[in-house]
Parts: C-alpha cells; sequence; structure tokens
C-alpha cells in the first residue's frame, strides 16, 4: 500500500522514553488523525515525513499530558534515528513486516538463501526495521542449520553494514577470545607487547553482558575508552594500539542487535557465533587474527571435538575473506588470574607489566603464549622467535611503558576505582588439594556482589587448582560496597562456592572479616 | 537467585499506557533503589510483592513528571494484571527467562517435548510471563516439526489454560471455518437455525484481525456481542444458541496470545491452526463439530491434498479427545455473498433469512448444507434428513424468528450501522465471462475502504464467477466514509481489480458515483 499522506498529520513531541533498541511511540487514544482502534498496543507501525521513514512499536496512552491528541510521542531512540525536529509533522500507518521477512520465513521452512535475502534481511536489521520477534524468527530460524554460504553470505553483510576501518599498514593483528572465563584479561598485555614490538594492534573490546567484566570495562579502570573512530585512528597512529569499548566505533551494528535478542534466549550457536566474530574482526580491518577458545568443563566449549569443529569454521570464513585465522584451544578448566571484577583484574594486568613477584603466573604464560603467536605474523622477525621476543618486552618493561603511552593517549577515566569495602572470606571446609573451579558459578558471584557495575566488586582467588589447603584456610575473598549485595554474596556462596576439594563439592564455612 | 527483598522498595504509580499484551513498567533514570544502569531499556524485569510476582519489559524514563525516582509506573496492563493499589512498594530484580524456556530450547535443538513441558510453556504463556520474542521462539521452534503426542499435549493444555464452558445438554454442536473467504458469513444462518431446531449451538467468534470482517464484527451491527460467560449461559438456556464475540469469555488465552504473535510473524502452521481452532472448541464444551475448509486458488488451503492432511489432524486430535468432528471441504474460489464488510455481510445474512428474493443463493445453500451436517447429529432426526428439516427451519421463517430472538437476547447493539456515504463502482474493461475473483485482494480492497473498523464500508458485488458482463458493467461497488479511504480504494482498483473476465485480469476504468 502506498504512503498514505492524505491523512490527517501529527505533531512531533519528544518523550524522555529511553526504550533500548526498540524504536517506540506513542498516540493518544483520541488522536482521531490515528484512529487508534485500528492499532493495537505494542503493534508495529510506520512514522513518514517528507524524507524520512522509521519503524516502531507503538504504545497508547490516554493521558493528554504525556501526548496530546494531535501529537505522536517519539521515545528516546525513536527520536534520535528519525531526526526530525520537535514540532514537525508526520502521518502513522500500521506497518507491513519488512519485506525480508519472507526470506526468514523461506528460511524457517528450511530453504536456503541467497546472499541478496541475507544481505537484504541484515541491511534491514542494522537499521532497526525488525522488531524484536522478527529478529528472534531470524536466529531461530537460522539454528536449525545454515550453508556455508550463507554463513559466508552473513558474516560478509555484517561486516558491511557498519564501519570499515582501514589502516595503512599491511599487517594488521588481532586476537579473540570467545570468553567465559573469569579473570583471563590478557588482551590487556598482548596488545602493549605486540605494540612495543611494533606491530599494529587496534583492539576493540566489548563490555560485560552476563560476565563480571568485559575487557572494555577493566580497562575503562585505568584509561577512557569510548572513543570513536577518528580518535582511535589518532591513537593507533601514536601507540601501534589501543584498547578501547567497540560500542563506539559501530563495527557489526546488526551483530549487536542480533547479540541483543541471542543472549536473553540463550541461543549461542557455533555459526552465528563464527559470522558474529568474524564480521567484527573484518570490518574493523584485521588482516592476521588469533582466536582463543578456552576448553574446560564449565567453559563455554567443554570438549575438544567440539573446539575442532568451531576451529574449522573460523578458519572456513577467515580463508575466504582472504585473512589469516589462527585458532587456538586453552586451558578453560579454571579462571585465569587472580581477579574477577573489573578493578581486580586490572590489578592483575599492570601486576603482570609490572613483573611483579606476586603477579599471576597463568595470566603471565597465557599472555606471552598469545603475543608469541602474534608477533610470529611479522616477517622481519626470525621463525619460532615469537615467544622469546614476547618475553623480553614483557621483562624489559617495554610492554609497561607501551601500556602507559596508551592509556595516556586514551586519557583518564573517571571511573572509581577502589576496591569494595565490605568483603568475606570463604574458607575450605576441608584440608586438601582443590581439585575444580567452577568458572560459571564464580562469574555470577562476581556479578552479585556487583561487577562490573560496582567497578571494585569482585572476587580475589587465593587458592587455584592442584593448590593444597587446610580446613579453615580462605578459598578467596568477596568484595563488595552495599550490605544487600555482601548479603546476597554470602548466601550464594553458603550454598555452592564453586570450588571441589579432593573431588568434594562442599557447602563451605565463612567468615566476614 | 533468591527475591531480593533487601533492595529498596518502590511506590506503584499506575500509568496510563496501553501496552496491550506486555506488560510494561517505567522506571527513573535516578532512581537508586533500581540502579537503573545494570538493567537497559526493554530488558525483562519482575516485580515483587508479598505477595505476588510479575514479569515486565522496561522503559526508563528522564522524565520525573512521568514517573518520580521513588517510583515505578506500571502501564495499563501491567496494573491490571498485577492487582496492587497505587502506593503500595514492590522490589525490581532483571529477570532470568521462565524456566519453561529450556523446553523452547530443547525444542529449537530438535527434541520432543513432553506434556508436562509443553503444559509449563502453555502455562507461562497465559500467565504472560513470555516476552515476544520468547514466544515467537516457541512458534518458530515448533513450527519444523512437532510429533502427533505433541499436538495433543498442545492443544490440551491450551484448552485448560482459560475458561472450560460445560454445558447441561448432552449434545453441543459447533462449527468453524477457518477462514479466508470474504463474505461467508453462515454461522450467523446456521446458528438460528439450529436452535430453532432445539439443539445447541453456543457459538463464540472472532473479531476480524488481517480481514475486512469476522463473524462478531457482523453480528454486532445486528447486537451487543461483548458478553461474558455468566450471561452466555442465560442467552443459550433461553435461546438454545448465541452470537458473541469469544474475546469475553476467554476461552484458550493462551493461543490468543500466540496468535497475536503469530499474524505479525505469518507463521501458521496446520499443527498450530489445528491446536488453536481444537483447543478453543474443547474449552468450549462442544461434543460435536463441524470444520469448513474452504478450497481455492486464493484461498488459505489451495489443493486438495493440504485439505485432506488438515482434515486428518482435526479428526485426529478430536477423537482424542472424544469428540466428534466432521471434516467438509467448500469451494473457496469467490466470495460467498454478494457483501464484504461487517453491514453488508449482515445484510446478505438477513436477506437470506428472510427468505428475499435477492438474497445471495451461494450463501443460502452453503448455510443450508452446513446447518444438515450439523442437525444431522440429532439422535431423534432420521438420517439424511438434516437437509429438509434446515430448509424447512428455513424456509418457514422459524430460524428468522429464533435469530430475533438471539439478538434481543444480547441486546442492542450501539454501533453505527448505516452504509458509506462515499461510494464508486469498478466496471468491466471488457465483455465477456468472470473467470476468477481475487480473494485476498477484495479482503484487502475492503480494509483499505475502512472495514471492519468502519462498519458500513465495504464492496457489494454485483457478479460472481461464470456471470457474463458487458465492457462498463458494473463488478462491483466499493463503499467508504472519508475521501482518503475513497482515494486509496480507488487508486488499490486501478492497479487491479480483484476480477479476471475470459482469464484475463486487467487493470479497469472506474467512475465516482
Amino acid at each position: 500500500m502506498k504512503p498514505d499522506l492524505s491523512r490527517p498529520q501529527l505533531k512531533i513531541r519528544r518523550v524522555h522514553l529511553d526504550t533500548g533498541r526498540e524504536n517506540v511511540i506513542v498516540i493518544s487514544r483520541q488522536s482521531t488523525a490515528l484512529r487508534a482502534d485500528i492499532f493495537r498496543g505494542f503493534s508495529r507501525v510506520e512514522l513518514r515525513s517528507d524524507s524520512r521513514t522509521l519503524l516502531a512499536t507503538l504504545l497508547i496512552t490516554d493521558d493528554n499530558a504525556l501526548v496530546g491528541p494531535d501529537e505522536i510521542g517519539l521515545s528516546e531512540p525513536a527520536f534520535r534515528r528519525f531526526a526530525q525536529p520537535a514540532g514537525s509533522l508526520v502521518t502513522v500507518t500500521p506497518a507491513s513486516a519488512p519485506e525480508s521477512m519472507e526470506a526468514v520465513r523461506a528460511k524457517i521452512r528450511g530453504q536456503t538463501l541467497s546472499r541478496a535475502e541475507i544481505g537484504a534481511v541484515i541491511d534491514d536489521l542494522a537499521h532497526y526495521r525488525y522488531s524484536d520477534m522478527e529478529i528472534a524468527a531470524f536466529l531461530i530460524g537460522s539454528a536449525s542449520f545454515i550453508t556455508s554460504d550463507e554463513l559466508l553470505a552473513l558474516t560478509g553483510a555484517m561486516a558491511e553494514a557498519g564501519t570499515q576501518l582501514k589502516w595503512p599498514e599491511q599487517i594488521v593483528v588481532d586476537k579473540h577470545c570467545i570468553g567465559g572465563i573469569p579473570g583471563n584479561r590478557t588482551s590487556m598485555i598482548v596488545v602493549p607487547i605486540v605494540a612495543a614490538h611494533g606491530l599494529t594492534i587496534p583492539k576493540t573490546s566489548s563490555r560485560a553482558i552476563t560476565s563480571p567484566a568485559g575487557t572494555a570495562d577493566t580497562m575503562e579502570v585505568l584509561a577512557r575508552v569510548n572513543i570513536g573512530v577518528e580518535e582511535m585512528k589518532t591513537i593507533v597512529a601514536a601507540c601501534n594500539g589501543c584498547l578501547i569499548w567497540g560500542g563506539h566505533v559501530n563495527l557489526s551494528p546488526a551483530d549487536d542487535i542480533l547479540i541483543s535478542v541471542e543472549r536473553p534466549l540463550s541461543l549461542d550457536t557455533r555459526e552465528q557465533m563464527v559470522a558474529s566474530i568474524m564480521s567484527k574482526k573484518i570490518a574493523a580491518g584485521s588482516t592476521h587474527l588469533l582466536i582463543d577458545i578456552p576448553v574446560g568443563p564449565t567453559a563455554k566449549v567443554t570438549k575438544a571435538t567440539d573446539a575442532m569443529r568451531l576451529r574449522k569454521l573460523f578458519e572456513f570464513v577467515g580463508d575466504r575473506f582472504g585473512r589469516t585465522v589462527e585458532v587456538i584451544t586453552t586451558d578453560g578448566s579454571e579462571p585465569i588470574g587472580n581477579g574477577i571484577g573489573p578493578v581486580l583484574e586490572a590489578n592483575d594486568v599492570m601486576a603482570v607489566l609490572g613483573n611483579e613477584p606476586e603477579a599471576p603466573r597463568d595470566l603471565r604464560e597465557k599472555s606471552l603464549r598469545l603475543a608469541a603467536h602474534l608477533l610470529d605474523y611479522d616477517p622481519k622477525l626470525r621463525g619460532g622467535t615469537g615467544y622469546a621476543r614476547a618475553r623480553e618486552l614483557l621483562e624489559s618493561g617495554a610492554a609497561l611503558k607501551q601500556m602507559q603511552k596508551i592509556i595516556d593517549a586514551q586519557g583518564p577515566s573517571k571511573c572509581a576505582t577502589e576496591l569494595g569495602h565490605l568483603s568475606f572470606d570463604v574458607k575450605a571446609s576441608r584440608d586438601g588439594v582443590v581439585s575444580a573451579i567452577d568458572c560459571l558459578r564464580l562469574n555470577r558471584l562476581a556479578r552479585t556482589a556487583g561487577a562490573p557495575l560496582d567497578k571494585g566488586a569482585g572476587i580475589r582467588l587465593f587458592k587455584k587448582i592442584g593448590d593444597r589447603v587446610e580446613q579453615g584456610e580462605p578459598l578467596y575473598r568477596v568484595y563488595t560496597f552495599d550490605q544487600p549485595e555482601h548479603d546476597l554474596a554470602a548466601g550464594a556462596t553458603a550454598a555452592d562456592n564453586g570450588y571441589a576439594i579432593n573431588g568434594h563439592e562442599a557447602s563451605q564455612s565463612k567468615t566476614v572479616s
């Protein structure tokens, strides 16, 4: 149906509602222009001005103070995206689903989609034309099967939907971990080592969504991370690398939208994970990419065979897009480093970079190993000397100096960085050797304690797998800022503290210090 | 995680936002109790008072006049369902998905669900615990395959989720058409015939969602249809039947919710259609059910083999639930009757009941045929005499009298019932014989003209398939109330008027009368 410009028009009013990703508009039930009866609350509508259109979800109000009969209220994201001044005139009509939904329905029926069809879906997604349920339909339709060609088309379309970075250097390296392991803040050590060597490593990271800290949250303890594309380029030109939040760079916006629906539905599939990661790295202009897949009983990947299948997918997509992709599996049986939560993890990182004796050895070793892989991409370096070079850069203090340079370039953070002042220790209930640590449980516990919102909330581990403990000896300390979080966290550890000793998982006695 | 009652509480405020099916709540970005940063707009939250919990979608506001920092705004449906007074205290926590979503994810992975799992999903659905995207996940997960046992479990769980009607009579008949054919208002003729005979036929109908009129919309031209369970029972006791809207009776509320997501996604599957219809009829207490499946090139079912598969599914479910189900396929190649739109269809119905000479013969014949099937369920009637009995009841005026009794019992409607005063005729572009009529196109056209909101908007057909026409002779007349609808409808018919003459689909010249 053609746009119905003969209908009476409504005046735009900005309504201070933050509706997240969704475009939401509000109209009066008395609105004659709209004839609200034929719309229902939460139905989809199309806004149209002379120059712009927008798909949105409709709320109907009986409160004339909020939106009058001749007005249309645009929530914050809708107002921002429609980009027309308050008071300007628009028409509203019931919206049909975007045309590309036909392809989604075909996918649900079991058909294979063409490159053009996938491109249209991703374009509509990236332009906020899909409702939550339409996004879910695409994700679930693609979850049952996706062909190699579809995977390539999906990755390519997502990479092209947002910012595409270009770098003057021939070699641009990057690393990515599929996540799930507490601590494990290797990027913040790998980037300064590699940058100190002279390779370009423009690292963008995510913030925590379901974990207690993302690399962006942890880096923010040390420096500003909300940095846009132009400033990023200046920093990388000066420092060879950066450690910033990806959110302001807008790489693969369609992926961000898919993730926002995938996460609440817990719908991670292998193919979607690969398309998500590779689209971001391709858009970021990386030429050489190292993927870290931790494998362990409470990691995202629990079996070596699954890690192998995932590796093949990464390699396949990397090859087709002309990128060098190397995939390594690492030990994902327990947290890496001692801290869990932004401030505690930042402390670990700076201890490793400062070559302090109490720095966690596992975090140091893993970071050196990853940095070695990346350094070996440098044609000027003799084959197999990457590890020695990485260690040299770390032990000489060159990496620390480079990190300080990056921190200075990104500028000071405004975050509070003190540690939570309420804490309690969780103690061993028996003598023995620590035989397992539950990564999922510790992630949840650190979030209960307040991370990542409270930067200084989290967990400091005293014991790792293989360590001998005596009954009553502290296993870890939990830091919080407020009594409610403290009590909740204490309750959670009383139920299950996440540690097994001599193979026994046990509820532990705890003492508030 | 346990409910966090140690958090500060918020005061309930009613916010005049109609958010349809969805529970929506609004909180202030300044709310200390909530720590809004860890929530995002459109994320799911759980409200908790001493006695109640509610899952809702979150909006965040910067407008203290709408919701203050110590308040929580409940949209109309959330306020109604939470059922706690304004000013009372609640806590808000991030909500995890309902536990039954684990079964939905299993279904997406290709597993078969148990009766208990399906029951839990339907229970959560019926209690508004699923978000739109979670509903979509269930629908799409079930769309790829559903076993016979799953279909039975789904039907049973949906039937048990709402009102379950019981009738004193041993035989309670009902009819249902799967829809898609314009006009086709047989229920309004079948019910008075069957009720006049003395069988019980408590008919609930739907309103139009995507069509220009549902039976409830058309009946509303003649009588009130917004009638609850108790009043329905009184009417049926007095008249043997009724013709009311199902919306106030709350049969199969989970189905209503599924449909509200299925429709915008255009996700009709055979199994979901059968579960939907049968759950409502089982809940309605029907013992004998006649299902009408129109088959035609522009009907919902286009092939006899598809109709057959659908028939088998209806019979299978009916048998397992101990209901007599008869499925007939009917001619769905063109509209039934001459009117499309509530007032025009009501005129057709009353003309048939009144035995008026100009009454549409196809509507009369089809209604008699359906009524005959239902009358044949009466053990007191000699086998094969149903049709003669139906015709006798119609021609004697007994059916009309029964209809008047039902109309009087349901009470007068407040709807405007005049015909649209702006009209234009669509004329034949050539001499010949009408060879096809596009049901989809005429449904859309009648909606463009204003139906079902404008009861008197719609289409009156002058010619049906097989009729001879001369060039310039009117094929049908379109009725509207306002110039915009008139112009839009005229534009639509100019592009394609939905008629083929001698096999030629052609754009027609039109004249505004």
